[in-house]
């Protein structure tokens, strides 16, 4: 346990404290689940019912909720970043140690920093470069001149196919894959031809990428990640794909080849965009929506129709089936006759 | 080939034969693809046209469709569920042999049951406690802290991250990752702020999780999936999730942070589950439907539209955009004016 | 660099060269970033307008384009199958050295090909036989009795349980994970009792299987693959589902167990397909589509809906749950009173 007194929390990260600066917490806690030693936080209006009863010795608040906070309380513009950042100093990182397993295979022909660690049956081929204080998780494959910057963290069983670049502070999760074969494919009479995957993939600083996700590698240039950009899980990035920078993207989203997604964008689950397309910077996609068209304005986007009970909705579905003869009826209803199908 | 008579399996499950006890059966088919000394069943009315012409020597039957089986019958009241243990007894799991192989790297401070079976090129970290007749495949690493009841299975290439319990008698399929870090970030000026996720994952007896399934730890309670849990392949859980005894997920499904599920659920391929939901006991969701709000009451639950040919969905779709204006149109008809849209 | 003439590139894949066969290109380019040296393409009416400013030596075209090309111009009637095929010459897979790494865990009833390349950390189960020239990637697994046809690759980290079986020419992406449990579970009193799936699975010549995609192996007859199949990353195939010969699949997709889809099908991102369906030769689905029947023609089918504004898909959404009531109140308006759903 780190340990750290509400006073020099506030000091260091810039907060005002309610209550007494010697209070010493241990570790973080939900406000229902607190006890002594703890410190919670509220950020979010729907558990404010909770704040009066919490067994929390401190609570990060705003400052409209500070009055009615039973304990002491540390005061922030943004409770919630407040919160995440002093649970960073109760909770470290366990650090790794630095130095390379005896069961890693490292090719003589790549660079490790000795500040860097490789864990046990890694294994880096040539002419990769694995920067200061870099962490390689136990059984990780990185192809031949991959790239991970200083103090980038590969958790276990990562892979890295050739021509990777990670740049620093980043976080990559158990089972992603960057830099497979972009699926390119050239029909031809006698079947499909396949197309040389031969870009890369380029990854910048503070990224960090969910388990299972899969970044394709370039068909010719790289695909291109940003600065800040964070990926859930089981996400789906195709070939030659570019995110802007502070983008992020929850679980299972799949992007097809050659799309473009802005800065500063939300894609909510599961969303599917097709391929070739822009999106503007600031973009927000609501869960399971179908991205099929360029998003040239931001705001915020849906298609997915929200559960009904299945009764209900199978007479939906019928009906859909005959919605656009419904339209025909009213505009005969109208006195107007059939007209065009609208755009 | 272990081989049963049916006198044996009628005696040992229960059922009523009807046919010569002596008969043995080395091995499943299908009712098609049946030949003599193997066992089939039917347990669907769609394949009971294949029953008459079947080669096998014996099936498994209900009452029903006993006086039909031109074979030796063992007649069950659920002949799918009698099917499935008679199976696991002709065809047994290869049984690992105890022991830790050479290349596997454990932690002087984890406990390993001597009955136990570790894989080559497992990674077992500190503290780690695996139990009796568990079986670590090959690849697999398991973080600190990790505990692995008795009879549970790991197969190989199996992540967990520190701090992962999983009871009796579980499966874990290739792939799967647990115990990844949950998708917590807060917004700040400059960017992204992680959110330390400090909770575990904790999973009861009797689970089966599919390849490539992953289950975020939690951000800081554990994640916690009951007893008797069927997980599917490519499922992702997201952190603080909880899904009660006896559910079933089918695959692709994706589950967003903090959402309960309930007991004897059925969840749909596809499915996608938004964050901070309470979904009942005995809901069942039908494939690719987005559930955006709780579900408080048993039933069957849909909203995906089947396929359709492409023109006639694009009409449908052209239709749709305009579905806003058909109403008040029909209305205005009725000579009621526009109103607002119902809720 | 390899790097090629045009003369022989233009003999080699029967293209007609108008230009100097002596011009000699390194590498592949796209029209807007090649410089001298490089080849590029043009395949897509959407890139014309880059075709004229290009810094390529060469570009690939078709005939109705070759006029415009300001370059040396290779003419094909199939541009971007020509451009596949040079690529592949300019851009060759690093060849991998024959042998076992000695880290490798290979059972002595294995077979491994003297031509084949078995990387580091990898395990090779009892009776497996491993082609000539095939190459296993790091980290890969593979159980008792695979066999792995010549020439075939496995990416690093690939997982293949016991009983899977892969033809001549296949590429498995890393984190594939080929033969797991298929979903079988009976519903008992007590709850789920387990099906053994003792199938296996069978993958034809030519196939390419994308990272994170998991195959399951037959509950009692094998899943089936044809040749020349391509499936891209995270897709999910259950168990029995027969795959024709060269079909397509791209990201995402889910089809559920006993499906069976034809050849030269074209399955789009994220699409999900019921189980125990029929889907006939020559099917196309867009994208996120829901199959939930079988698809007897061949044809193109949708079903999802493209993004709207969430405004405006909210009001749709409130007036689809109102849709069946709107039916009724046209057909009142019409004077033919109240009837049933149509089917």
């Amino acid at each position: 346990m780190a340990g750290a007194s509400l006073g020099e929390l506030a000091t260091r990260f810039g907060l005002t404290l309610r209550g007494d600066p010697e209070i010493v917490v241990q570790s973080v806690a939900t406000l229902q689940g607190a006890t002594a030693g703890t410190l919670s936080f509220l950020a979010n209006r729907k558990y404010q019912r909770h704040l009066a009863s919490t067994g929390a010795s401190a609570v990060v608040v705003d400052e409209a909720s500070a009055a009615a906070c039973p304990v002491a309380a540390l005061v922030a513009a943004n409770p919630y970043a407040a919160y995440a950042r002093i649970a960073a100093v109760l909770h470290p990182s366990p650090s790794a140690v630095p130095g390379i397993h005896p069961t890693a295979v490292i090719d003589p022909a790549a660079r490790v920093a000795a500040s860097a660690s490789v864990a046990a049956h890694v294994v880096i081929e040539a002419d990769c470069d694995i920067g200061d204080r870099a962490v390689i998780g136990a059984g990780s494959y990185l192809g031949q001149g991959c790239r991970i910057g200083a103090d980038t963290r590969l958790a276990p069983r990562v892979t890295l196919y050739a021509g990777v670049t990670i740049g620093a502070r980043g976080l990559v999760h158990s089972g992603a894959v960057l830099g497979a074969d972009g699926f390119g494919l050239a029909p031809d009479r006698a079947g499909w031809v396949k197309v040389p995957q031969v870009g890369g993939v380029t990854i910048g600083d503070d990224v960090e990428i969910g388990a299972n996700t899969t970044i394709d590698r370039g068909a010719i240039d790289d695909t291109t990640i940003g600065h800040d950009v964070k990926l859930d899980n089981q996400i789906q990035i195709g070939h030659n794909v570019r995110i802007g920078d502070h983008t992020a993207i929850a679980g299972c989203v799949g992007v097809s080849g050659s799309t473009t997604i802005g800065s500063r964008c939300m894609i909510g689950g599961a969303v599917g965009i097709a391929g070739h397309l822009e999106i503007a910077d600031g973009v927000v996609v609501t869960g399971l929506t179908l991205v099929s068209r360029s998003l040239t304005e931001p705001g915020v986007y849906s298609s997915a129709t929200p559960a009904m009970e299945a009764g209900d909705w199978r007479r939906v579905v019928a009906r859909l089936r005959h919605l656009d003869e419904l339209f025909d009826r009213v505009r005969s209803l109208e006195g107007k006759g059939r007209g065009p199908v609208p755009e």
